[in-house]
């Protein structure tokens, strides 16, 4: 029997996935009807989902195996009371590899001080500031899930010390994990550059707030590529005033696009980047979505299964 | 008995590089003293030598069991005619990893657009500009020696398709080698990423000519940490101009410190850093010069011996 999976993700999404989801659905021989519009909530077997899709009301999908996310985080669904389904965060490969190419790029891009070349072409050779070694520049990965531990062994590998925190315990090859609050202050007051790849959660919202800013050394950089609300806004702006914080470069934020007149665009020593340092790719993802809908055909464990409990 | 090291590489080096060199001796327990300041040359057991140090006529150092260079790059004494000693170049580890942060750092800024949005903080939230990911933008290493195989080996690791390029073929693992003039073609035609990391020599100089830019694909990157005239200056002006290059990140030069007069610091789309992508460091390699000394003295072979007829 033909199982219809529902892709209630947007009008957008959908002319740039159904190709690469048709082809996924083929490559594993999966008998699958995509449906765009709204069908028979009955009928429906599977959910493809977006942030800002189609569904509120997941009641009358009474009959849906799976509810299958296309973004990382599902901070934005994991609460509706109504989602009673299985949810499955997207894990895209090439959505881990654009995020360890964004992290180790801007990462680079502080410890090499590429900005003051890119912005001092006036001619005068400046020899005085060479940057240490990366071994002799500690970096500090919050969060130690998919994507962070990718971020953190990339580093590794350029031989920056990595200091890993989640909140809680976790061990990784190659990188000195703590965690709890004492770990965080251990590995705040250590790091040169942190970033901030913790997925959202009640128990992350605003964890670097103005006390915890406060264990960062001197002149530290913050790097967020995870959730907007990780970080206090007024916290990071202050310390960024007093030089605690030398600059922040910002994929992500409270409210998406960040709006003109929010003080982050106009502050010298902050970037903001337009939320692409995790870009979901539509072939790789297709493959993710049809490997689960095999999965669950064929009655094996699903892939990248929320745990609501945690939030992630 | 104890062996005397002319340190010839000038008095600001002098004080850099003394106190690492004295404990790089003790760390190996050689008998050895340093001269800063021209000992009679008949005394003289090894020279440790940088380019604008103080000999310029090697012959008197009759008894000189090694001449070893601070710097990668030997060029400007390779040709010396009075210099018959054996000439170790240095192969810092420090220098390494400079190296292949430098380049890494540089190639993902270009990969990720990083300087759009240093340079667009202007409220306007961008999204159309999605790179590709690094498996999708190939580049090529010209130069596979000690420090072309280790950039070309860490561009590999982020899933980069690295391309290498060098004279004589060579067989690197991760790297798609080619060699000759029409190997350089091939690369030339399909990367969008150039790294030039040659040794100059009568061969490598002005390799990167017009007729070799006109190989380049249509909005090619280039990345010259290696030495300047490895690329004809007003070739490149002229490449970049008509679009064929889009941004060349240059860190050596014909004349260094670079005139403040020369086309490329105006140039909008050239950015120059002041030969800092290789930087020698002290304490690593004067443990370098240190395990050369203990190694002639045992009778041991010198490390990085240079080969006066290929000229590095």
């Amino acid at each position: 029997m033909t199982a219809t999976a529902y892709f209630a993700a947007g009008q957008d999404l959908w002319e740039k996935y159904q190709p690469h989801l048709e082809r996924a659905f083929g490559e594993l021989g999966l008998d699958v009807t995509l449906a765009p519009h709204a069908p028979d909530p009955a009928a429906v077997a599977f959910i493809i989902f977006a942030p800002g899709g189609e569904i509120e009301d997941f009641t009358p999908y009474t009959n849906c195996r799976a509810v299958l996310n296309l973004w990382a985080g599902v901070e934005r669904i994991v609460g509706n009371r109504t989602l009673t389904q299985p949810l499955c965060r997207m894990v895209d490969p090439a959505l881990t590899e654009g995020m360890v190419e964004w992290v180790t790029g801007h990462v680079l891009r502080h410890h090499l001080g590429i900005d003051s070349h890119i912005l001092n072409q006036d001619g005068i050779w400046r020899r005085d500031a060479v940057p240490p070694i990366a071994r002799d520049r500690p970096v500090a990965m919050l969060g130690l899930g998919e994507l962070g531990r990718a971020c953190g062994a990339a580093l590794a590998a350029l031989n920056f010390p990595v200091m890993g925190w989640s909140r809680t315990a976790r061990d990784v090859v190659g990188i000195e994990c703590h965690s709890g609050d004492e770990g965080l202050e251990h590995v705040l007051r250590r790091a040169e550059i942190v970033v901030t790849l913790l997925p959202l959660t009640p128990e992350t919202e605003n964890l670097l707030d103005a006390r915890r800013l406060g264990w960062l050394s001197q002149g530290a950089v913050i790097i967020n590529p995870g959730r907007g609300p990780l970080i206090e806004d007024e916290a990071l702006l202050a310390a960024l005033d007093r030089g605690q914080v030398k600059h922040a470069t910002l994929d992500v934020f409270r409210t998406e696009p960040l709006p003109p007149e929010h003080p982050f665009w106009a502050h010298p020593r902050v970037t903001v980047t337009p939320h692409i340092a995790a870009e979901t790719r539509p072939a790789s993802a297709s493959r993710v979505v049809a490997e689960n809908i095999r999965r669950s055909l064929a009655n094996e464990p699903l892939l990248y299964l929320v745990d609501r409990a945690r939030g992630y």
